[in-house]
């Protein structure tokens, strides 16, 4: 009998109403003779909430308490999910992270989860009960709550999933992967079938149906994962290994991501060790750097530009100008209208000049490139915040809609 | 070095402001040299929230799921509760029952402790960390959270202070026990100590300081326990055993309960087998019967009263309403306009015509008496509702003011 794992969001669980809706999603898989097993997050808003109360207090939160409180959110939600589906006339049993076990390493609000223990999974399977497990929370081998960190459920679901040698549903409030953004593309497509490596360049590029560490989970270990509406009964996106996806076009999808900020150190001698500085001061203050950009020298000068996640952006710009006092800079510029345009495919690999073809259709825009990068099957453009939606469309309609 | 339990109620964890008066307290005894383990109750509200929550399912609740649902109020402020601790500078880490393990029986939603594993509480003491343990919940050998019923929190903190060869502080919104209810009685006394059989008789008679069964459990094992205000610096009441109590009155406190209803059948046949048809009836469907009252019977019949809570009196009606279909009974009335009246003392014991003394009192009032139950340290009288306070007052001033 085969056994799926149907994993449902926030918002797919954000009321009792809600919650009987999921439940009659697990309904339907069991009559369609399917076991079924539930990974549930927190009703939507909840966690937030959690959050914010403990930082009322004030003080610096001890990870290990922020995880003990935040991870009620889910205990909170899967309990209420077994209690809808016993109301629904079916067996059920709400499962903790540690009662299963789910153990994880110590590193608490951002764990890593070492094994998942199924014995009582299976068990409770066999016996035609529905086993709804909390995602995001695991227990340390000391004994200790731990949380998977910011969509973390989505990687309790994949790696349930794996250690059950079953198939992954995701349940959400899009109804799948699009190849552009729907709300800013009138003629977005759903994509039916994307591979792992697609998919992980999206999250990375700000498209969040899912996150990024559960991607590169399931493509290491070959989880078949099935992104869909709670709220409809059409088939959403399956995100599978490349072999599996029989389409293969130049570019699958385009993404806008505003989430960024340039900085650039104006006028830097042009000698080595500077990255080195700039680059390690931001390092250990644990920030993310995205693009990186250095000009050729005029007469031993430079400039420097990298981009950061624009809610790092003030604590990036701070760093950069102690820096920049040791180092001899003209001047430090924050520009924060900035966006990043980027195509997607795994036909790139295959296909020549896709990159100029970007290129032609955002200069035929009369869009000025502030700076590219690409992987093997990724090209992103940094370009004016003002231009993003335009260049979004018309790379959509260049690229997808002929 | 002295271990002491303080356990801190749902109004005294009430918002993060109360979590932060009742951490100073702890810090308070820190300073004393003493260790200290904490044991919370939910937020105030916290639990029937999530109660109400489950119910609108509308659904038979599964107790086991109500169990994972309403633990989570416990273990949201013993997490807060160890975040207040850190910010003001104390080492502290929260526990949830499962965690030390508090084991107990299966029976959800009512369950009885089983044993307490105190190693990693120790441990955390050896450390100088306060252990901030959740009240109210366990886990079954199972390993499902169960939990202990109504009040269950201060049975987590006097079994834990029993396991621990600790005395317990119970830290409430009132100051103590006192003579009378001080909202009815102006002159009602704070009461010093306490003995335990008192407090019982006290507990079972309405007055809510604390629950029944922690209260047992305490006498059982000798666990001193100190009932205070969590918003004052006063003592409070010590509940103590016997020999340990110096004072030791005739009457240590009155009474009044209005929570329950006198339900009688009319004409019943006085043949054996009447009470058994009706009580067994009842008790089948768990419903608490306390006074019961046959008066004599008059050409073959007679009248049966008894008492029952408030809030199961419909339900008592409609089943004695049944019975009496079968029994012949003239008629069933239920009567809801009715207080019981009690005073309780351990001096009762060894001085003579207290009994007589209270009848004399309700007797010079014009007050009919309608039922009576004594117990070797209390006398019960079931009196109309609208005489109550007069009789409360009367007995204080006739018994504890002069």
């Amino acid at each position: 009998m085969k056994t799926v794992v149907l994993k449902f969001g926030g918002t797919s669980v954000g009321d009792l109403s809600r919650i009987e809706n999921a439940a009659r999603r697990v309904i339907n898989k069991l009559k369609e003779g399917k076991r079924v097993v539930v990974v549930t997050s927190a009703m939507a808003g909840e966690t937030d909430s959690l959050l914010s109360l403990a930082s009322q207090t004030k003080g610096n939160l001890n990870p290990r308490e922020v995880d003990a409180l935040i991870s009620i959110g889910e205990q909170k939600a899967a309990s209420l999910f077994a209690i809808v589906l016993q109301r629904l006339g079916y067996r059920a049993k709400s499962f903790c992270g540690w009662q299963l076990p789910i153990y994880t390493d110590s590193v608490h609000t951002k764990a890593r989860i070492l094994s998942i223990q199924t014995e009582r999974v299976l068990r409770e399977l066999e016996n035609d009960v529905v086993p709804v497990v909390t995602g995001f929370q695991g227990v340390s081998k000391e004994g200790d709550i731990t949380t998977l960190g910011r969509g973390g459920s989505d990687l309790s679901a994949v790696a349930l999933s794996h250690a059950l040698f079953a198939d992954c549903e995701i349940y959400t409030d899009v109804e799948g992967v699009f190849s552009a953004d729907p709300r800013l593309v009138k003629n977005a497509k759903k994509i039916d079938r994307i591979s792992y490596e697609e998919m992980l360049e999206m999250a990375s590029l700000g498209a969040k149906v899912m996150q990024a560490r559960s991607i590169e989970y399931a493509m290491k270990y070959g989880v078949r994962i099935h992104v869909r509406s709670s709220f409809s009964e059409n088939e959403g996106t399956w995100i599978l290994p490349e072999e599996e996806v029989m389409e293969k076009p130049e570019v699958r999808a385009i993404t806008l991501d505003r989430n960024e900020s340039r900085i650039t150190l104006v006028g830097v001698e042009d000698r080595p060790g500077i990255a080195y500085e700039v680059f390690s001061a931001l390092g250990n203050s644990h920030i993310v750097v995205d693009m990186i950009v250095q000009n050729v020298s005029h007469q031993g000068f430079t400039d420097l530009s990298f981009t950061v996640n624009r809610n790092e952006q003030s604590k990036a710009f701070e760093i950069v100008k102690e820096v920049a006092k040791k180092i001899g800079v003209k001047d430090v510029v924050l520009d924060d209208k900035i966006a990043k345009i980027s195509v997607v495919g795994i036909g790139m690999r295959s296909s020549y000049g896709t990159a100029a073809k970007v290129f032609e259709v955002l200069y035929k825009l009369g869009i000025n490139i502030m700076a590219i990068s690409t992987s093997e099957i990724k090209i992103s453009c940094l370009i004016e915040e003002k231009y993003g939606e335009l260049a979004l469309r018309e790379l959509h309609q260049v690229f997808i809609e002929q």
